[in-house]
């Protein structure tokens, strides 16, 4: 059992935390939102008064944190986690980022003889709880090799995807394609139904054929075609729409770094953020599924 | 065992038709093409000298042709097939159309008091040939039902969509789904590879997380990653650019007559004629993968 | 002044048809709306008990009609004009429909020694009323000699785009062009907008610019930037989403015959149904602006 | 006549700073390009060994960078621009760069007491030695009024587009919009082609139909239309491709921290990635046009 700095106890990190927690681990937390740290003290972690407090004598850090320029504000700099943490650390960002800044964090741990490994994950507050988290990681083979049995405590499927900043990559490529499927599928489903299919015949059919894919395999967006997934509860829970746009949001900015040509991406961006400018940012990112529906079968 | 008519042996036909001699069946023949009539008339199928000779006598007629104008130049008119096979007759339209005519051919036969059953096929030549193909069927109960034993000896999944046109309209449905997969698919992996991933460690992380679709199961469009798709063969094989593009502008025309909006789909059709206007149409649809391929890893 | 049959007396036919009467010529009138009829027979117009009654001793024919299949139904056939016109009657379809019937009609008619030129309008239902409308038309050289000096009561602007069929293939890529800068436009006015730039200013900037375009010379989008257009007044009146689609659905027709790849038109295809399928099809088609709008200056 | 501080001389500074040369003033000159520098000494300009040394003494410091990190950089820190300038400096960049450093840097400005104008250019190379730009500036009505007669001296157009960053915004709408119309345009004269149009008769009837746009007016892009213009020079000199794609990028940059949905602009920006990865990165942003062409009349 290892001392874990677990920083960041939002929806998913604070669940996480606690399955460190469970497993056995010594975990050391600290968030700005007292009332998170709080919560989790009551279960057994122990409470930190500062990053680097929480940080200090913990042989792994783990961070989950909104955005880039956050992971980059905590780890950089004169005061950064990379100045105070001792030699032998391992470092594990979890948070979802563009991939420039974590490749800029691992340079700068690595030049400090730190193991940096970005772990984003996916899977919902769901998976967090669950601990079945998916960890899709960057970084070198030894801190992934690390990394594992730590990751192991909070998910099940744990990919290498390659160097530094892979992980970063591989989840948004994911993501983006996930963004196209869903998409995808509900224009088809609803061309189906406007010419009078049944959408759970029609379902039953595309799964099985060549169209098949995850989003009719595990998360139907047509009412009333599956059961227990948010398009049969109003598109309640699940994953957020204004998180599926921030994670387009990276996509967008990594295939312009590359300069790659992204036209079904960069369409499906646009379809999320039309339906998330409607007012639908916090229901499940199914509900794109309505923005094909026609008022009348017909225009007009 | 029926005496069944077949009409128009091209590559999909033939083999299709072959099928049926050898589960037992009497089979007629017809088709403008004196080499495909000859070639299967050697396997024990009889030659006939026009649709009409074909369908006289025959319990169940099967027409495979190109477009909806030839289905409805066929069974349509004076000399149409509607008005000269015997009541009882099972019409099977295995064509891929649009399913304005197929609604309209099974309504003209429904005031005849015959049968039609619209049954798009997928799978191929390689499906025609192993008997393997997927049916997926539009027409009555009853007209099913009849129709499925007959289609079981050229197919293994046989699918029953719905109404009249409804095997035509889940057919697009499923084709215009499978272009979006490719396509999106093929961005996805390119992004990746132009942000230093390998696509072999790419493609096995998203298979099993919620980008996994068809395309990344069976068909992967990058070279190298899979054996025995058309993307390790030099894109050989498989299904036609130009066949995809059939399709996609099949889906067009129903789209336009519903009034549907399809963004991803469209894109999608735009993409495979941008690759369709290249030079590609005779290669496999996965080859939209090069599309997105960058020439230096830089633009410029 | 000639003698002219005037058949298809709709919001648009109805006050062409006047103007043809205003300008001296004597003008035979058909429709199957009665009031339609009647209305311009006070007007000095002389109504007629069917299209092929109008048409006896005609030396012009006009039509104007909803689409291609009323076209090809009316001029084609054993009862169709081409059978019953005077030889060296000018025959004129001034209704916007898909090239390809335009074309057959015109291939009968050259057949029968019949001169028949496409002259899709543009202009809406103000210019034909003030006689200011634009006529894209198609034929022969001699049949655009002779159709000028009528179409020149009716409107201001006459092209002639080429051969049989021209005019509606140059008609469909200005509108699908004009749906383009529609929707471009409106976007990138948002987002000046949501970046906290003044409508106004922006539109004069781009204006003189290379962003210049038809909309935001006479047709600005977003409300209050211009008076006197549909923006300005609640997106009333002007050119309905419904015929934009109608026309856009015509493109797509188009572009499917050819094998076109029109990734633009046809986004701009999705944008314009998506916006209909929300009640906004009898609204003005520069309302495509809201589609843009957020409801809160940031999603979510 | 004033003294100023011309940094950055690269093809579009280089020929900007001549400009102010010939009009009288004072011109300190610096550039990392050794030759850079001399070239424009020899015409009367003052060689300064940095940036700072360029900057002291003059009244108005002039930047043109190749991006925001750059300006960031030389601004920005303990031995920025903003820590060595007088008083009452009068600071502009004429760079185009994400619309949030502009924000930044002159945020930065204001604190310091100084004005700080962003002033993005538009009219090429061609117009920097003529003379002729366009600046679109943001800023205080203060900062704009000062600058205003320094620029008037390089360009023609000389617009305020609002506060702080409004130029960078204004000038990336312009600039998405006047991808989408060359696109749009591109592929509305291809449908045409390829549906037997002549090019030029189908530009002059959209020209100054509602298709019209800038670039029908002054860049058509089909070789042959238009002389005098990169379409019909082998698509050389203009604006190039990869030119194109880095403002499409700071487009994408500003409509995602803004939630923006850009379905147009960002389709544009991928056919231009496209276009960029196929080779075509240095050619005329016109060159589009190709992309749309069809090796033979039909795909296939």
């Amino acid at each position: 059992m290892a001392t874990i700095a677990f920083i960041g106890l939002g929806n998913m990190g604070g669940p996480m935390a606690l399955n460190l927690v469970r497993a056995g681990h010594t975990v050391r937390v600290f968030d700005l939102n007292h009332d998170a740290v709080h919560a989790i003290a009551e279960q057994g972690a122990i409470p930190c008064p500062s990053s680097c407090g929480a940080a200090a004598g913990a042989e792994v850090v783990i961070t989950m944190l909104p955005a880039g320029k956050h992971v980059r504000g905590l780890y950089l700099g004169e005061s950064g986690l990379l100045e105070t943490v001792a030699q032998g650390t391992l470092l594990i960002d979890s948070s979802t980022i563009d991939a420039e800044s974590a490749r800029v964090v691992a340079e700068a741990a690595r030049k400090k003889g730190l193991e940096f490994v970005d772990a984003p994950v996916s899977g919902g507050t769901a998976g967090a709880a669950a601990g079945t988290l998916t960890f899709i990681c960057g970084g070198s083979d030894d801190g992934f090799a690390q990394a594992q049995p730590i990751l192991a405590s909070m998910g099940v499927n744990i990919f290498h995807a390659g160097a530094a900043g892979a992980g970063q990559v591989a989840k948004i490529c994911n993501n983006m394609l996930l963004a196209v499927l869903m998409a995808g599928t509900s224009e088809a489903l609803q061309l189906g139904i406007q010419n009078g299919l049944d959408p759970k015949v029609l379902s039953q059919i595309i799964k099985v054929s060549s169209g098949g894919n995850w989003t009719l395999e595990k998360y139907n967006p047509c009412p009333g075609v599956m059961d227990s997934v948010p398009s049969s509860n109003g598109y309640q829970g699940g994953f957020m729409v204004d998180l599926m746009c921030k994670d387009l949001g990276l996509a967008a900015h990594t295939a312009t770094d590359s300069g790659s040509a992204t036209p079904m991406g960069s369409l499906a961006t646009s379809l999320f953020r039309l339906h998330a400018a409607k007012g639908n940012g916090r229901r499940d990112f199914s509900s794109i599924f309505e923005q094909f529906e026609q008022q009348n079968n017909k225009q007009g």
